[in-house]
């Protein structure tokens, strides 16, 4: 019995079949990478020392294991693989991302969730529907983006407080919800960790274009992980993480309306997400 | 172009060729796995939590990742393919393991690498030469085992002497080496960790059958991670971590005779190990 032989059958007695299953695609996929490439001692042993490095690097503001993820892609084939069904007429998923650490604080319709001020204010507007243009009430809207600079709360624990740029809403009866804020910048991702040294030793940059996340649910509903990019942002045909979808590139369009706490004019995407029925297993 | 065919074409640029190859091969192969076993959000963030536990597990005197390298038959697997070819008639090799951590002290040939004593006293004696049969005059042989009870020095800070149970020598100008030591037991592999809470959830044992390691270098030859099994130890037939192979399994047997420093009679395992030439690129 050769040794991935050995290794898929230590798994025979899982009691999980999902998590057995797993394990044993698992132990044949990495056996498969190691006999291809044939490692030397001292490669595993700098494929062991940059995971540790990984580990690291994670503490309860930084999720650099997330960050490998994106950076290999993984991520956003995971999304995909858990969005809506081509053809299903949903919303398309992309990556969580790394930033999605802390929960967003609870804000009514209409609220800011931009603590700090800066020069291009938008308001976003939305209406959550099902695939036949029906509403979904309630739909809980989880919203976190990084400010004009292109940082997050969590980068910046100094100069923002703890929840700008993130809300957490509740769409009307209608499905509709709406927030101020503003327009996100282009940004690098946190590139002083392991996964920094792995663009720099490959020659990739670490840029992302600008983007507003979403996590969008709804009983009944698959749940929705998402972004809204912001269009002619830089990057936006090389995103760092390979997150980009073409259908979710949202216009911050200049608008000189009259509304509620926005000095005029401002910038103004309106959206639709459309939430897919969540497959019963 | 495919999120895979992205994630693959990102390194095109990498400097070092090698780095470029095993990173996409990296990708392809994880991107395989995640399209054939289709994770949900739930699951890959599951994952990413094991990783980040696995990564938190790990200190100065604790590597977690070469443990679930060693239950996931990677690193056996690792060190076959570095090991000797077949039928170039050397020792074979076997997996680092997690606790070659601290460098082994400098021994004299015929030193005890034991400063705790015990039952079971043992003298290692061996010889170091090329596949002829030559000898590798000044070989060095690195050292290290676990006690009787099966725990390694780093485990037990308290009560053992750092340094116990390894040794660093120089085999003499006819290759041959010699240090006296107790019988090692067979061990649990750490289990307070992620990789135990893994062996738990599928219902797997953590027990490796009874080893001493051996890290043999010379300049010329190929270096050899390898083990010493000791014959009649339980679990040689299902060792944890897949690292036995037939060749390694050597006898501890009672010896009468006089030796320096041993009390009669005592344990006596003599090896041949074969170092075969270095492969230059």
């Amino acid at each position: 019995m050769s040794v991935t032989e050995e290794a898929v059958a230590s798994f025979t007695d899982t009691p999980d079949e999902r998590l057995r299953t797993i394990l044993e695609r698992v132990v044949v996929h990495l056996h498969e990478l190691v006999r291809e490439v044939a490692p030397t001692t001292a490669e595993w042993e700098a494929a062991i020392g940059f995971l540790t490095a990984v580990g690291a690097a994670c503490d309860d503001t930084r999720q650099e294991f997330i960050l490998l993820s994106d950076v290999l892609g993984v991520s956003s084939l995971v999304e995909t693989l858990n969005g809506p069904p081509v053809g299903s007429g949903g919303t398309e998923g992309t990556v969580l991302g790394p930033f999605h650490l802390t929960a967003s604080p609870p804000r009514a319709l209409g609220d800011s969730i931009d603590d700090l001020g800066g020069g291009r204010r938008a308001l976003v507007t939305g209406r959550v529907v099902d695939p036949s243009g029906d509403p979904v009430p309630g739909a809980e809207i989880d919203v976190w983006q990084c400010t004009e600079d292109g940082f997050y709360d969590v980068q910046e624990p100094g100069r923002q407080p703890a929840g700008n740029g993130r809300g957490l809403f509740h769409a009307d009866t209608d499905g509709r919800f709406r927030f101020r804020t503003v327009v996100p910048g282009h940004y690098p991702i946190p590139t002083d960790g392991p996964v920094g040294d792995l663009l720099r030793a490959t020659r990739r940059h670490p840029y992302r274009p600008a983007h507003v996340h979403l996590l969008v649910s709804a009983p009944g509903f698959a749940t929705l992980t998402t972004h809204l990019f912001v269009a002619g942002s830089p990057y936006l045909d090389a995103d760092a993480v390979f997150a980009v979808k073409e259908g979710l590139v949202v216009d911050f369009a200049p608008d000189d309306s009259e509304e509620d706490g926005m000095d005029r004019p401002f910038r103004h995407a309106d959206v639709e997400v459309v939430l897919v029925p969540a497959v019963v297993p």
